[in-house]
């Protein structure tokens, strides 16, 4: 809220500003282009105000990451399977949608050569897992939980990036369809 | 087998050796090392001989790719439980051991600035998911058959691409019992 961000509102604005130019960059032109210099001429900004506020490239992408964050999920309704399923369609919408699809093949891609982006997507992967996560722990305990969780997600990860297309909504319903059977009929 | 393959000897090995080059280039030094010219130099042989084999780039990436589908599958035994377990295993194994992971980052990462490079992604994905898919359609139809594929390769692909290691032997063992367990609960 406004009123309780007490920092000048040049610096709010300059911290909305520069990662939604940054995140522009990455999704539109590649890891490449996400440079300090550019980012500036884009977002309009002195290279001198980038270099104060984002010291190293890596700050920069990681806050354009971070503007996934904002983007909108399944509103929870307690009913598991109700959750499941929408947790499942808005997660393939924003691949689609928000491009979402190249933001994970690139962290994807990048962390193998460059460990120091590994924990950029793990918190970027953590922050989208937890909604699914909150509801699969009310149904089971791990490992139950977390094989839930990793193939539930995982459909959608692997059907994007390995197929080039999210799972229809029937293979996503039956998938939650034998998940939550699965889980209820365990010992 | 030697004796059904009519070609000069020397262009088999040619067709054996500059694969394997490439690939190990693929994977040591990224997408941008698999040059004509530097697999040539690499492997031994004139650039006159890789251009007249492999008259494109994207040829000799393909051939890379094609390398693993000489990779050892587990051996199925027809009891599915079994089988689906021994798939994940030797896909999880994969993606450490012989740098399965890297192949799969770069080809997601590709395919989304270079359309040309998903029919590579899409045969080399097809080859992978072969023998879990006929086990699981001997248990289900579609859609449950292929909800089931996707749940348990992505489950593999989206822990190792997405949290940097493989699911554990607990948490793969628990997700196949919440697949069989879903399919066999099925109305």
């Amino acid at each position: 809220m406004a009123t309780t961000d007490k920092r000048d509102p040049r610096v709010v604005r300059t911290h909305n500003d520069v990662p939604a130019v940054a995140l522009r960059l990455l999704l539109d032109e590649g890891w490449e282009a996400v440079t300090p210099v550019r980012v500036a001429t884009e977002a309009g900004y002195s290279r001198a105000t980038i270099y104060t506020h984002w010291p190293e490239r890596i700050d920069l992408l990681r806050d354009a990451f971070a503007q996934f964050s904002e983007m909108p999920h399944h509103e929870a309704s307690g009913d598991a399977e109700l959750d499941l399923r929408g947790e499942l369609a808005s997660f393939s919408r924003a691949m689609v949608e928000h491009r979402l699809d190249r933001a994970l093949a690139t962290l994807a891609e990048r962390t193998q050569t460059n460990p120091e982006i590994a924990p950029i997507r793990n918190t970027f992967v953590a922050d989208g897992e937890r909604p699914m996560r909150h509801t699969l722990r009310a149904l089971a305990e791990d490992p139950a939980a977390e094989a839930a969780l990793l193939m539930l997600t995982g459909m959608v990860t692997h059907s994007v990036l390995m197929h080039g297309t999210p799972p229809s909504d029937e293979v996503l319903d039956a998938a939650v369809d034998i998940v939550m059977r699965g889980l209820a009929q365990r010992d």
